[in-house]
C-alpha cells in the first residue's frame, strides 16, 4: 500500500473490486435534474428568444441584451489573445483537418444484372450545433475537435452556443478557436436552454440537425431528451487513460501521462497495467515527485486515490486483455514494439503507440479527434469523426425485367406477413391484380 | 374535396397546415409509461432471469418455464412453414447480404513525415441484441434486415428476443427467418424487460453492446433509457412514403404504392406530389377501386384521410424541394428519367427510381435495408447498415523527432487551457521539466 494509488494483482479479489468501482463511477441524474431540464426545454420551445434571454440573465449574466456574438467581438478577441497561441491553434487545425479529410466516404453505386442499379448517397448534414461549456471547462481545443470534422464533412452552417461570463463576454480564446475552425454563428447561451434552442429553433437561433459537444449534467440530460428530434453525439461519462508497459517503460513518462488524465476530473481514472512490480514502484515515486509542481494537484491526488490503480499482470497479452475489458478512452502502449500488439486491441477510443505519443499529443495536435468514447463505451462508440456529420440515403432502380424476375417471391413474403397492399403494389404492375 | 385524401396546392395555407399535421404525428410517451419502463428495467437489472420469467408469464404466456428457444423448436418451425416462403427468404437474404457487403469499410493508415503513422481501426461489435415484436407486427423480413448487416459486419454473437405467443411458442416464420439470418440465440421475452436483459445481462441472457429492432412505446422508451450503457439504433416514429410524379405516371401503380405504406399504421403518411391535377384525380379513383380488395382497408382509409395528401406543384423541382422538407422515409421518383433528379434529393431514407421500383421491392427483396429513418429524421439519420455494427478506434505513433517538432505548440495550448499536467507530459520527455 502507498498513499498515491493502489497496486493490485491481476485476478485478485482487489482486481475484481476495482473493476466494479470503475463501472459504478457514472452517477445517474436525479429526478430533480430531469424535471428542471424538461421545464427549461418546454419554456424555450414555447418562449423562443425571450426564454433564452431570461435564462441567460438568470444563470450567467444579469444585464445581457444581445445573445448573438458580433463580428466586432470576434475581432476584439484576436487582439486579446497570445500570438503563439493562435499559431499553435492553426497548426492543430491543419493537422486535424488533414486527418479528418481521409475519413470522407464516397457515395456508392452497385450495378447488377438486368439493368439493376442501387447504392447509397453520402451527404453532409445541413446545420450542426456545437455546445461549448463556460468557465474552467472552456477548452479551445475542443472547439476545433468538434467543428473541424463538421466543416470537412461539408456542413453548411455551424452554430455554436456557450454561456457568457458575468461581464457578458465570451472567453476570447474560445472565440478565436471558433473563428479559426469556421464556426458560422455564436450565441451566448448555456445549459439546457442552449440545447432547447438548437433542437427546436427560436427567432434568432436556427434549428439544427445534430448537436455535439460536452456539457454538465443539465446539458447531457437535455441532449438525451431531444434525441430523436435531432441527432446528438455520444453520451459522455468520466474518462480514463490506461497505460500498458513492461519493465522497459520510462517511469517518468508514465507518471506524467497518468496525471495528464487525472487532472481533468476527480472522477477520471488513470490506470497503469504492467508486468513489472519494480516499474510500478518507480512510477509511484515519480507521481509523488511530479505532482508537487502541478496546478491541479488536489484533483490529481483525489482521482489517483479513488479511481486510479496499478495492475500487475503476468504478460503483456494479459495486460491488453485487461485493456479490452476496461475499454479505456485512451490506451497507451508504452512498449518497444507497440505495433506488434495493436492487432490485439479490441476496445479503446484512441491508441497511443510507443514512447513519444503521449495523450496530450492526441488531445491537442496530431490530428485524430480527442472527442472519444469514455467509461467503457469504446465497446460500441467511436471517436468523433466526419461520419458523425453525414447522413446516407439508399437508392434503387429496377428495370421491368428485373422486377418480373422476383415478383412472385415479393408477393409470397408480403402475403405471409399479411400485408396485401404490399403484394398489390407488385401485382398491379403485372396485371395479376385482375386475374 | 373527396373522401379519400386531400388535394392541396403547394404554397397554400392548407399546405402549411398539412406540414404541421405531419410534424405533430409523433406522440410523446406519458409519464406513466416512463415510470413503468424504469420500474421494469430496475427489476430486471436486479432480479435477472427470475424477473424475466415473471414478466413473460405476466404479459405473454402464463405457463412458460424455459425462456430460451431450443434447437428442436427451430427445427420444428421449418416443418411448419411454406417451402416457397423459405425460398423467397433465402433469395432476399442473398440480395441483402450482397448489398451490405459493399458497405464494409477498411481500417485506415495515414503515414506522414518524420515517421508519423496514424489511422483508425474498424472492428465489428462483439455482441448485438435484436428485438422482434410479437403479434401482428412480427415481420420475418425485419429479422433479415436487422440481423444480416450485423453478420456482414462480423458480429460474433447475435441474440434475439421476442415475446412468445400465449401457447409458449414463437411464430415459426420468425424462427426460420432468424435461423436463415444467422441469429445465434433466441429468448422468449418481450417489452421493456427484454431491453433490460440485453442491456444489463442476466444469468442466461448475455449483456450486448448494441440493441436494434422496432418495438412498441415501452420498448422504445426502454431503449432510450439504456442508451449509453449500450448503443441503440435510431428512434423510430410513424413512417411515410412520398411519390413524385408528372402527368406521365401510371395512376394504378401510384395508388398501389401509396397504399402499401398506408396499410402499416393509422399514423403512416402516404403523399403524392405531382405537377398534374389530372393525375391526382385518376389516383383518387384508383385508390377507391383498389382499396376494396385489400385486407387492411380500414387502416388504409384512416391513414390516407388523416395523414395522406396529394400536393400539386408547378414543377418537378418544386416537388423535390417539398420532398426535401418532409424528408420522407421512402421517396419514389416515378418519372421517366428519375436519375436526372437524384442529385437534387437531399433528405430521404431510401429513393426508389422509375416505374418498376415500388417500395415493397425495397421492403423485401432488392438488398438495401428497409430499416430507414422515419418522421423527417432522414435529415440526420441513415438507413441501418454495416456501419451500425462496427466501432472505430484511432491510433497514433510519433517518433521522438516528430514530437520534438510540435512540443512547444502542445505546451502552449495546454498551458493556455490551464492544464499543466498535460504540458508536463510533453516537458518530461524533453527534460524541460527540470529547467
Amino acid at each position: 500500500m502507498n498513499d498515491i494509488m493502489n497496486i493490485i494483482y491481476s485476478g485478485s479479489k482487489e482486481g475484481k473490486e476495482y473493476f466494479d468501482t470503475l463501472k459504478n463511477r457514472q452517477g445517474k441524474a436525479d429526478d430533480r435534474v430531469i424535471e428542471v431540464v424538461e421545464d427549461i426545454l418546454k419554456n424555450v420551445r414555447e418562449g423562443g428568444d425571450e426564454a433564452l434571454t431570461y435564462y441567460t440573465r438568470k444563470f450567467d449574466c444579469p444585464n445581457i441584451d444581445n445573445i448573438k456574438v458580433s463580428k466586432g467581438e470576434i475581432k476584439a478577441a484576436y487582439d486579446k489573445v497570445d500570438k503563439d497561441f493562435i499559431e499553435a491553434l492553426k497548426t492543430a487545425k491543419d493537422n486535424i483537418w488533414n486527418f479528418h479529410e481521409k475519413q470522407k466516404e464516397n457515395s456508392m453505386l452497385v450495378p447488377s444484372k438486368d439493368g439493376i442499379v442501387m447504392g447509397r448517397i453520402v451527404r453532409a448534414l445541413e446545420k450542426v450545433g456545437i455546445y461549448v461549456p463556460g468557465g474552467t471547462a472552456a477548452y479551445p481545443s475542443s472547439v476545433l475537435m468538434n467543428a473541424i470534422p463538421a466543416k470537412v464533412a461539408g456542413v453548411e452552417k455551424i452554430i455554436m452556443t456557450t454561456p457568457p461570463m458575468k461581464d457578458g463576454f465570451v472567453n476570447p480564446n474560445i472565440l478565436v478557436a471558433a473563428d479559426i475552425s469556421g464556426v458560422d454563428e455564436i450565441y451566448k447561451v448555456g445549459g439546457a436552454q442552449a440545447i432547447g434552442a438548437l433542437a427546436f429553433g427560436t427567432e434568432s437561433v436556427e434549428k439544427v440537425d445534430k448537436i455535439v459537444g460536452p456539457g454538465n449534467i443539465f446539458v447531457a440530460m437535455a441532449k438525451k431528451s431531444v434525441f430523436g428530434f435531432v441527432d446528438i453525439d455520444m453520451i459522455a461519462g468520466p474518462s480514463e487513460i490506461l497505460v500498458i508497459s513492461d519493465g522497459k517503460g520510462n517511469p517518468e513518462y508514465i507518471a506524467a501521462d497518468l496525471m495528464s488524465q487525472a487532472e481533468h476530473d476527480k472522477l477520471a481514472s488513470a490506470i497503469l497495467v504492467t508486468t513489472s512490480k519494480e516499474l510500478a514502484v518507480k512510477v509511484i515515486e515519480e507521481l509523488k515527485k511530479q505532482v508537487e509542481k502541478l496546478e491541479r494537484k488536489e484533483i490529481i491526488l483525489e482521482s489517483l486515490k479513488s479511481y486510479g490503480a496499478i495492475i500487475i499482470t503476468e504478460s503483456i497479452e494479459e495486460a491488453i486483455e485487461i485493456g479490452n475489458i476496461i475499454a479505456p478512452e485512451h490506451l497507451e502502449l508504452m512498449l518497444e514494439n507497440p505495433f506488434m500488439y495493436l492487432g490485439y486491441v479490441k476496445n479503446a477510443g484512441s491508441v497511443f503507440l510507443g514512447y513519444y505519443a503521449p495523450e496530450p499529443l492526441g488531445d491537442y495536435m496530431a490530428g485524430p479527434n480527442h472527442v472519444l468514447p469514455t467509461s467503457g463505451t469504446a465497446r460500441f462508440f467511436s471517436p468523433l469523426s466526419v461520419d458523425d456529420f453525414v447522413k446516407k440515403s439508399s437508392y434503387l432502380y429496377y428495370s421491368e425485367n428485373a422486377l418480373s424476375e422476383v415478383k412472385d417471391k415479393i408477393v409470397k413474403l408480403a402475403e405471409t406477413e399479411g400485408l396485401t397492399a404490399h403484394a398489390n403494389s407488385i401485382k398491379v404492375r403485372f396485371k395479376q391484380s385482375r386475374e
